[in-house]
């Protein structure tokens, strides 16, 4: 047995998915330990937007540790973090509005919605915090009572409190208007309803299946929130810094979140990071009250800072993404009307689409054979039944088209064995 | 104001402490934007254990990074990964008898510890667990039940459920066996007590104060747990990786928990890292059941596994390590012994030593004194009345005795002071 | 100041509205210690569906008290108890073809659903709990939790856990088919549903606003719950023994629940009573698991065992009963068609029936102006809106429509006096 | 079968102890369906304080009946209830300087408890409520938090949360003084304990082994709690109402509760009925906060009113009672002399004592052979290894010394089998 099979717990996952040794990594490419190449539309679960090692954020990482820059300092002020602070300011924030500071907590996303939901709590004096169906969170205790997946929720071992579940936007049996019921609830002194300190979703959701909030549905929560005193939390952590055509994905909606979540891709190079963005008049923490060895990794802020700086000054690079989202729909569209017997249709936005199979069976079958011809690719969905391309953003149009020609392959060969069987 | 005022949360704390813009650090030092040096007895509490940016370290890590070595794969296997499994099971684990699996959780003790607490559970299919006073094993919602110190507790902003207090070892008021009250709830039906999944704490404990479990208690809860079918999980993120003089701090006792966490130290350059070694036959986890985006932190195994191979090869190191735990013991005994008025008593073992003042506002004076004579150095404790020397180990003597005589000073000027005052 | 004003806490509520001294009983009225009749149209809120003090129920309890049969037994077995249990075998279970175990337990409404939830979460080994929109379970901890009301569950104090609220049938915002969602729910992995134990529900929801479930909803619910082995509970305590026209309120529905829940006017006498009906291969309680002081009480055994007997042996009371149900929805209805600035419609079904006005305040002054008239009648809703008729199930046709006169009358001086203002 | 095998649920437990029909019962006295009399040492478990159907008792309540007084009414005022208050009020809380307020609940003392415990969170806004080991507090779901009984908190089916289990006085391994840990506890900013809205307990632990709380103990207590704004509820369900020799069990000790709950011998006639005492500024509950369909049973206020009158007016019954509770302890004293093989040490206090056995089958032997001579008595303790003695207070002197007669006879023979066995 080897070294993995002998000493990692049966816990791991993707692994089981894509069985070889990585060794190394350049943009939209993955290399194993024998040299074989593989294109990356897993992109790290959505971490990787601008690829993997990217030059320009390497060559100030090696730049920072050269110079024995500080790589750990727990929550002091360090030169790295003052520079990712203003970057951040000046990049990000003002131009979009908005005057939120930030928390470094511990760099996990789980950490970051942790923070969140806790300060929600805190400051509205309530316990409750509204989730939706097939939302995706986190697995610490806190963030996973938030989270909707049965197989997380059964690994809690203990009471999950304090969440209420609603559904998401066109959630079967919510009705035509799925805020409705929520509104109804809010207005109804014995619905059960314990008046929430905060709402707590994606935009778009990227383990749940890809589904889709509408700007529509984002406008109307934001102002049930405001009118009943409820916050506002987005979790931006899969679908923001870019993946949907811009750096947050409720920019089209034109709302205004109370707090914000970031991880995965803000460190621009895969490191662990992660940011919570906080309305200044709801920064009622104490000192210290959340906190964390690794709160403010250095190392991130100097990679996250260079990222912000390159692809965010101006539009060029998110109107890229949003061509390649285009490109995306387009492609995917036709495989789904070629493939009816297969699937059910296209989902997502932006660089965060993929393909709901009629059941989980054929998305794995399709993953499968596209590993074959060297496409990492995966599922999401409650039955992992969404093949999801969530492939770099720097990603060359080439590399795109590769990519979806390999998926489409792969696609065909599920499609002829299927028809195999049945004849 | 400065863009930390401005863009930062006022959960920092650690920059109230030590109100500069750290830039630079090299080993046990830290140097300012401005260029002042400062000692560092705090060593991110606890993280760097080898100093800043170590030089053997740093190579291989600017190496791995130059070669476009993996730098995020979810929870895919790696070459860097391989290696330091490898290490691990060699370094470490097999000399000491263990044959525990590694789960890499997200990188951050929290993380580590809420795997923990769910593993014991799910396993033994009980829902309480027992932990100690004066503990503290994290913020996330899971772990943070099991967390004594109220400050963090009170920021839950909801239900802190399954765990049960019980005081630790010569805790006042335990009795003069204080493990005689879990010995005999454990054995009444109706002593209140839930039958626990497991029993969580540290050997030493850091941030609780320094307080020390003998090793009759250690083995004494192990035998006690051995006979109920409890579960031992020591939390050995603070006073592991070679804190107390051992590889872990439980050597000395000769016991054998069925689950360790690691953090802090663990990756050797101050990286996010986090790590729960699990007995092979309660590695019971499905696939995915707790996961995170960076579980698995590349850069932390490559400079981990170097940092296993330099100091832990055979027992220089930790040797070292004791020899220099003596040497702060009759120091800070000296200290102790000439200001009976201001202090208590020495407490805490190995490197993780410390002085219990009389009361908090003596320690934050010293504190701050010894800052201004340009030593980085906190406190801990129930009330911040312990003055906590958390020096790196690979710190020189001379070093260690000028951080010791500016503490000195520091005191002295305390102690006039306060004579000034009361005359 | 009286000796209630002096020595009785303010957690009493109807004593505000009616706010005179009871003495004695008999029937439909009630007389107060100055010799002031009041024509009942409240029966102790459901629980005096025979009347005060049934000659009948009378003499038997007088009976018993003289010969000194047990009073108190705890849960040992006594004569009276064996002759109640034939009764409720013969008389009630038999004939509807149930087969459904005793379980006697506390002498409270909230005690017997604390019981059944406990049972149902053991049985499944789950915990959750479904229940449903304005449904009014209790206010003991695990009842309440299941209770929608915001007054009772704010003053829990503590955590209300592991109840999902689903909405009832015919609630705004459940869309057309309000089980749809909770179908999709249980069908979704990651809908964040935990699978329930158990649905827990009241045919007619009695504090909840007059609510009524119908047959196709009910017939719907237990097909979904057989189909997912989710356990029924019908908590019949209010709408149950013959208040909406049968024994159980669910008969109509042809559904056999697994657990019904009955107390109120079990006794027939008004003495507290409770009891857990049980399906057979459910009834998996240890001896003593949950237990009580005052779990049947053998008086109300006697004269809840003379009841069944006069009321149930035949169909003649139960028809009564829904013909005196259907002059109140005439006479309702002719209200509702007269005043529509008033009121929005009828509600409830059979003797548990009322009027939703357009807010509570104008439900307020018209029970307000009714008890001038001598007629006790509460409200119920989310925000008291709901005029709710809940006389004695055995009131003449004189003394229904003499109420309804009084009622009406207090309607005409509302609209005339909210005419007066608004001119 | 017989009508209890068909037809009640296998939770009932006495009448495993006691297998045959109880018919009729006088003072000491009940008699079963054939005609055979047994002596009542059970008294429902501390409900009979007054024996069964005292005649003075029932005189009142066949009047009442027979006149139509008000049976059920809500909490609406009644002449019933009005008797009951100011009897209430002169005869047992002005002579004892109290003018606490009473609030009926639900008719059992776990609703009693609940609405104690929801009292104190909601008037000091927190959370966590202490409890001590071996206590015991009734099922529903809040009270079953602070019950320490595994056999019913393994019921629970769900989170048992925001209760803190202490050492009672004298627990094993609480150390000599086993109030420091929690004074410890409570001064200590990182112990864990969350600062509690109250401590529960009974003054003498009834169903968990009949543990004597020390008037010292309890002296210490109450100073705790007011140095630390924490409030004194006592439970005295079971051990109030002179059991112990005096109306409320604390009463020796000189101590004030904030909150008394109780219950069992307030009726005075075995009639469900529970009372929460609340020191007036504590009153602070929303009218209808805690409420429930039987709280105020007319019957119970009237029986209660004239066990007052009757028994309370002066010391004479009360000091009778401590002449009784002394013979007790004697003869129970003689018995653990003469036999140290079977017995530990007689426990408890006033007529609430018992012996405690070397284990739970001597007992078990004990109380069988007991019943076989016509002797009604049951076990207690966290091993049911208590024989407890808890006749009606109104005993003659006669049958006490009857019933330690059968008592004897039963150790005789089974220290005689034993004997046997041994050899």
């Amino acid at each position: 047995m080897g070294i993995f099979e002998v000493m990692e717990s049966g816990v791991q996952t993707y692994a089981r998915s894509f069985p070889v040794v990585f060794d190394k990594a350049q943009g939209a490419w993955l290399t194993d330990k024998n040299g074989k190449r593989y294109l990356d539309f897993l992109a790290g679960a959505g971490t990787l937007n601008y690829g993997h090692n990217h030059p320009a954020l390497k060559e100030v990482l090696i730049d920072y540790i050269q110079a024995d820059g500080i790589t750990h300092g727990l929550d002091m002020h360090t030169s790295a973090k003052g520079a990712f602070l203003t970057a951040l300011q000046d990049i990000i924030l003002k131009p979009r509005g908005l005057d939120h500071v930030a928390q470094f907590t511990g760099p996990t996303g789980t950490n970051a919605v942790e923070a969140a939901m806790k300060l929600a709590r805190k400051v509205t004096g309530r316990d409750n915090i509204v989730a939706f169906t097939n939302g995706f969170h986190g697995v610490s205790l806190g963030a996973l009572a938030a989270t909707g997946n049965q197989h997380h929720r059964g690994g809690a071992g203990t009471v999950l409190a304090n969440v209420t579940r609603l559904p998401y936007d066109g959630y079967p049996g919510a009705g035509e208007d799925s805020l409705l019921l929520f509104e109804t609830m809010l207005g109804d002194n014995s619905s059960g309803l314990d008046k929430p300190a905060a709402v707590l979703f994606e935009v778009v959701q990227g383990e749940g299946g890809l589904n889709v909030a509408s700007m529509d549905w984002l406008k109307r929560l934001q102002s049930i929130c405001r009118k009943h005193g409820i916050l506002m939390i987005v979790d931006d952590i899969q679908a923001g810094c870019g993946r949907t055509g811009t750096f947050f994905s409720f920019e089209p909606a034109g709302i205004k979140p109370d707090i914000i979540t970031l991880s995965k891709s803000l460190s621009g190079y895969g490191l662990p990071f992660a940011l919570v963005l906080i309305r200044p008049d709801l920064d009622q923490w104490e000192p210290g009250e959340h906190n964390g060895t690794f709160r403010g990794n250095n190392h991130a802020f100097v990679t996250a800072r260079r990222a912000l700086e390159i692809f965010w000054q101006d539009d060029e690079f998110a109107s890229a993404v949003r061509a390649k989202g285009e490109l995306l729909t387009t492609r995917l569209q036709k495989l789904v009307d070629r493939h009816p017997t297969l699937f059910v249709k296209v989902k997502g936005r932006g660089m965060m689409q993929g393909i709901k199979c009629r059941d989980g069976d054929i998305a794995d079958v399709i993953t499968s054979k596209a590993f074959e011809r060297g496409l990492v690719i995966e599922t999401a969905g409650p039955d992992d039944e969404v093949v999801k391309c969530l492939c770099p953003l720097i990603i060359s149009e080439q590399d795109l088209n590769q990519g979806l020609d390999w998926l489409a392959e792969a696609i065909e060969e599920t499609a002829g064995e299927r028809l195999g069987k049945a004849s």
